[in-house]
């Protein structure tokens, strides 16, 4: 597939080893990432070239930030240099009846205070055939629904693309604010992935019978939410992530394709969770890569569930599992044998 | 809720990273615990006055020990100095098949070898509400038992409640010894916390249709203990936690509070075990703290038993939850999804 | 029970730890490890007088390695020094639906370049009762063939009862040359462990209804094959284990011992998998110390099914677990309570 | 002595382990520090009651930092709660000829964004006989000079006396605003503590003959500024400490203390370093002691400098030694022979 | 400075954490490293373009390793894949008295069973102005030396300045064989880095007067050395370094360069060592970096010197230093003081 | 040379990573040790052959211990198994001008309550040349006196030559008891280690112009004491290791050798310290070396003095050097060059 680009925030992951709660920790495993870079990460473990576009401060953190997206093979030349801070937030993970708690500190960020005219988007685009974004970057500052906006519209204009994972955040705007910039967005997006809860928070959009936190999930309700959202807004496909929360130790996880007003469903993988932050970051790379691979919608939504089903395997956000992984457990094998 | 008290043993716990046996350990990892000072801890991490009062030696160890109780908020200026040693404990987590394997060396301490004049309860007594200790304390040494008479008549007439967890350690005396001492205790206890194997080793009191390793549990049976031994004692209320172990991974909890001539049961929750050490410790907890706020009996029970289902997705013996974690729980979301 | 004796190759295992990927590993664990060595630790932990017989370069690595054996109490005097490295496996450790993953880098080994002059296993084999073998051991290099027929006789010469567990290594042969040499060692095979997948690879021999990827096994199936085995090449008792993968976390497991004409069956544990490395060893380990001891053979397929059950609760490859932890589980307890 | 209280700002400190560059790490050690909880700290160790003012936002994190003050003793509840975010700091520690490097990420945080009437000095200062700040205080944010001055006015209203360190930090505030709010504050100071360069930048109080980084240092120089500080501001006592730096591993350390119109010189430790950030702190903590407990000019400055020679041969931040520790450097073994 | 590309061999390094030997060690820090990837590496470090080319088996080991040099900036696109296995070595880290030990197992790798065809020289060198290999990179396998002979013919005929380190492995080759090899290949190297030891043993010139155990050096011996080298093989620069061992802990480092018929100096470092290994190979990316960007001879020697000081106080094998830091140090800065 | 047999304790050693003190731990190493073990295991790593005497409880953390032992190949067949615990000592390394601090916890121990019939000294001794142990053993218990004149006289008895190192230990006994004990026992000692401080304090004998705190150290004093020691007890020889400690990190080191009314003294080491614990269990070891192979008295002492040296560089408490190694830096290559 063609040359995929991401735009969006970039940050500092710190989290307690293992179990641990912040207060038993006096040392914190460091990763940097954000959602849009694990999209291209994942990506570029299936070896599609990549290019992420952020703004990052000249310091040195971010330098080793830098350092590994270019280690996972994602292009970083595109990348604007300046402002004060990178974000940072703080992981807990969750076992069995204790959720996973997220401290954030990614306001004043470099990409947060960026203008419009940080970015050279026309030459990062150049040769690429996709763009992602999330609903997290127009969120992250003053001018970053305006910085998105030109994104997308240029991608459009030089016949990329473009996909957006809803993805609401509720600790960086209003659903009020949110609901204003993504209705702009939204008609220049291709393939939209988004959940029942952010649909409705942001977009009033209701996928009837579900009620998250008891876990029950109708069919149904989710094409009926991915036809209004085909409908109102002209997207060509819509990508649903079907997670069961058992307990933060064990999930069900499937998903659903909605495209020419079909809809196509996984199976359902009953997963053992290691890490389930970055999983739907890997389930939108594995859209991507049906789509950009011109898979069939039943192979694309198989492909982004079992891609996604294996990021939960693996520790911290990003899916290091290659196509050859991804297909020998959608193509059955999810016993876990030895592979000698 | 008023100051609670604690008096007990605290010792040093070492234990090898993640589930590597002793042999395989060339590091442990080092804290310091004690049943009593885990509940304080526990009642602390919810915002209570707590008071922890030992005898420890004057070394370095024993410092870094204090050291762990003030970080988590545990008052320490009635600790006894003096004696000779800390006892020391190594655990070995099990998992599946394996149970967790735990040798003590904890003779010969600072507390074991206490005389009724190293301590002065009165003044740790002032003003608080709740005096917290458990059968092991006066197993621990030839004069104990006399200073936890001492402790709880005290208590009493310094018109604190007392609550007692019956613990019983086979590694510290007889059972004979156990009954002796204890049935001279229990008549000043308000609050007792059991189980069930305890009851019937120490006090001769049985559950029917009861048989730990098989892991069958009688609701009746339970209350029929309870009722014993409210009527012998005149105790005020029995809490009791149920659990029935899967394997070393996978338990199931809940709990119940019989008081005022009523059982209260919990709901049940299937537990995928971090750390099963300290789970009585932090039902306890949550038991004084649904008393000492003057919740009604079910809520009681609902807060305990989610207090120390949260302890078992924790590592090591404190129950690092906050009121409103136990809450949550406590009110319905066990499934585990992220706190952004 | 006499002395067993094995024979084998030794490597550096390195795994990063927990369950990182290689990707995110900048720290490896280093163990040493081979299947031989495997089953005489095993034994050694069991109280058992243990000997291994390799092949390894005169450098600081290999001496490291020789002294882990000696830490677990395997006798090291017979190994032969002499050529130019330690085979070297690097092992990911899977999870839920994700497979283990092992790279090996075993050829041009000391054991690999040896020949039938550079060991002494008349002086090994004096005093023993058992000699131990796989199937991965001829397979090693060009002269192993060669050099195990020549052990296995001299094993029998000197009265040793033979075991071998098929272990068939698809990277270190192919199937032609392993049947063309299995099939002139096992006439001088007592004990044999297989599995059915090696068993139809190697030998040719098919369990009716099985389909490793599906998980679905069938007792006849089992029962068919080792009866295959037993005439075909007159073995005493063929041990065989039954694995259901229901994830790379969750495995359903059993065994079946064929001795006399009849089939004996373990129960069936539902494990929790801390590792899978080495379950096999430890079952040929379990088996032998059911002959050697003179157990009745329901009791030598309980004994070995219960010491192998431990294994996936240990993590590395070695089941470290005592007789009376493995007979505990034998005979009921697997609620995994704590040992105090 | 009596309680000593401090003002200023509270960091995440995040450090690869080791010697390790960031580019290395995947893991830092995670602490809580800041330049006026350190002298706190430390005062602590020595057994002083100590009280630490700070604004610190609501979050789990945070928490996290109190728990690490509580831990060693100082006192928490004055702390305002309130604001977005603490400040984090990235320190690669340095060795031989690589300086440690130091990434900051300081603005925005709770105390920069702090007002006057966040704080309750006066119930801080009950009870209390010293007040500590230091030159980084007034450079967090707009309000922080206004705050600073309202703080030591009501100290000195309250009877306490005031000790500052000048610490000039470049990249919060340029010399020419440092200058003059620091020449604001000073007269308000009794006991000021500055190095050379601070004089220079941020007074244009120059020491002759002195040229850092050649790290030459003239007795009559330091004595000369001084002179200069007294006659200027009217402080009472000025501590300077002079370290020659031979290399990051390698520093020749003493200091001096002038008071009363004459200068008091610390004998010269040689001293091999395990980290030196927080050697100023550890230094102001041992003057204040010594001024605290009445020591006799001479014995002050020899204990503030065996104090922070300590420190240097100590992880992080904080010197964690004890009187006693002190006291024997002091009076002549720095020979390092193990204390059984 | 034009694109630099090496050829050399990347192996496996393996190392126990901090000073613990090998038989300490149950852990190693894994590490990808190899004397010409190291030099591209430091190169990269300094903003220069770079290229790595060697030869590679296809497995998860060998993609971790291409990812480790992507991390650094190093160019990855001509590696050839094929062949058995990666090479390994592992390392102890000595201390005052007791030296560094290494254990290689670099037979039979990839590169040493490497054929002419295997490479793309060719198109590796397109842009490039620079070709840099060792001494090793013939040693390794029978077909080396020519490969090495082809490369270096092939970067001359398109116009590359080529560079050599002589690093004489003896595990590697005997001296004879060496020496055979070495005198082909020299007279196409530009620039040619030697020791002293090397010089005699490989080319049977000596320095007057060295006697490296000892420890001794000798400016005048080192000219002599430099002078016959360019006479008899007429490359246009010899670097040297200059190690004074002191210890295994404390080392004095300084290095000539004789160029034009003249020596020019460094000056010497008093280092106190972190790590030793790589520090040749920062030598020679200091060299490259001086001539690629045209600096006069003492410059280019007084940066290399301190390019190579600084990776004496870096753990691994890679100079992580950047240019500013280089410059800091080598105009007049070892004084080590934190860099906020 | 022929067996070594040593008898002592054997404690566990809890110390935190590199140089935290224990307030910053919550992490210790573990590791088993004891002066008698360290000099067995020394001596095994040379090549001898050993077996350890001691006592210990019959738990899994003994077990451990006794595999370590196994592990460095020390013969372990003559432990005596009973009584209630293991002794623990917890180790804070120093740095620069901050001492070591040990914190003992090793009374009640198995060995400290044992009883001459716990042991089987006369089979132990089979075959055996040389038997050593220290003044720690005696002053562990009550009858340990008894004890160790026992095995002394049993050795001598068997034709074994006695070596002990005086090495007094404050807190287990008085001087004056020590004194009483050790005259006792010295008459039967044929090699005695110890240094000036422990003669003054134990025997009274003083050497003249020597204050260790401020680190002066006379060669004549030191053959006056030793001169003293072998008139007085009729000892063969004496070895005396020459600390001179500049700081922790730092110590001159050498070592002389008392006999036939000669002294020989062994050139001297700048160390620059990695772990001091254990410099003199690795002297002992050395000397035996010396004269169980038939060293002369100046080979004897040069070996000794290198081993120990050695040690010093290594972390915890054995020498785990070879003879090689030992030999090289005895021959002269103390510049600790990379061997690779």
């Amino acid at each position: 597939m063609k040359k995929a680009v991401g735009f969006g925030d970039f940050l500092v992951r710190l989290n307690p080893e293992g179990y641990k709660r912040f207060l038993q920790a006096d040392r914190f495993e460091a990763y940097y990432t954000g959602a849009e870079a694990n999209v291209l990460s994942s990506l570029s473990m299936m070896g599609v070239e990549t290019e992420f576009v952020t703004r990052l401060p000249e310091n040195a953190i971010a330098r080793c930030a830098v350092a590994s997206l270019r280690k996972l093979g994602v292009g970083v030349s595109h990348i604007a240099w300046g402002g004060e801070r990178m974000g940072v937030f703080y992981v807990e993970k969750g076992a069995s009846q204790r959720p996973s708690t997220i401290v954030y500190d990614r306001k004043y960020t470099s990409i947060a205070t960026a203008k419009p005219e940080d970015f050279d988007f026309a030459s990062a685009f150049a040769g690429a055939g996709w763009f992602h974004c999330t609903g997290i970057t127009p969120a992250l500052g003053e001018h970053m629904p305006e910085v998105t906006e030109f994104a997308m519209a240029e991608a459009r204009r030089m016949g990329l693309k473009v996909s957006c994972d809803l993805n609401y955040r509720k600790n960086l705007w209003t659903t009020q604010r949110a609901k204003q910039v993504m209705e702009r967005l939204l008609p220049m997006v291709d393939i939209l992935i988004a959940n029942e809860e952010d649909c409705e928070k942001v977009l009033g959009i209701r996928a009837a019978e579900t009620d998250v936190v008891q876990g029950k999930l109708s069919r149904e309700g989710y094409m009926d939410v991915a036809r209004q959202l085909t409908e109102r807004f002209g997207v060509q496909a819509v990508g649903v992530t079907l997670r069961k929360s058992i307990s933060a130790s064990d999930n069900e996880w499937s998903a659903m394709l909605y495209t020419g007003g079909k809809a196509y469903f996984s199976r359902t993988y009953a997963m053992h969770i290691v890490d389930r932050v970055g999983g739907g970051d890997s389930f939108a790379a594995g859209l991507l890569y049906g789509f950009g691979n011109g898979f069939a919608p039943q192979k694309i939504i198989d492909y982004a569930a079992a891609a996604s089903c294996l990021k939960h395997s693996i520790e911290l956000d990003v899916n290091l599992s290659t196509v050859d992984e991804i297909c020998r457990l959608m193509e059955g094998d999810g016993s876990g044998r030895v592979q000698r």
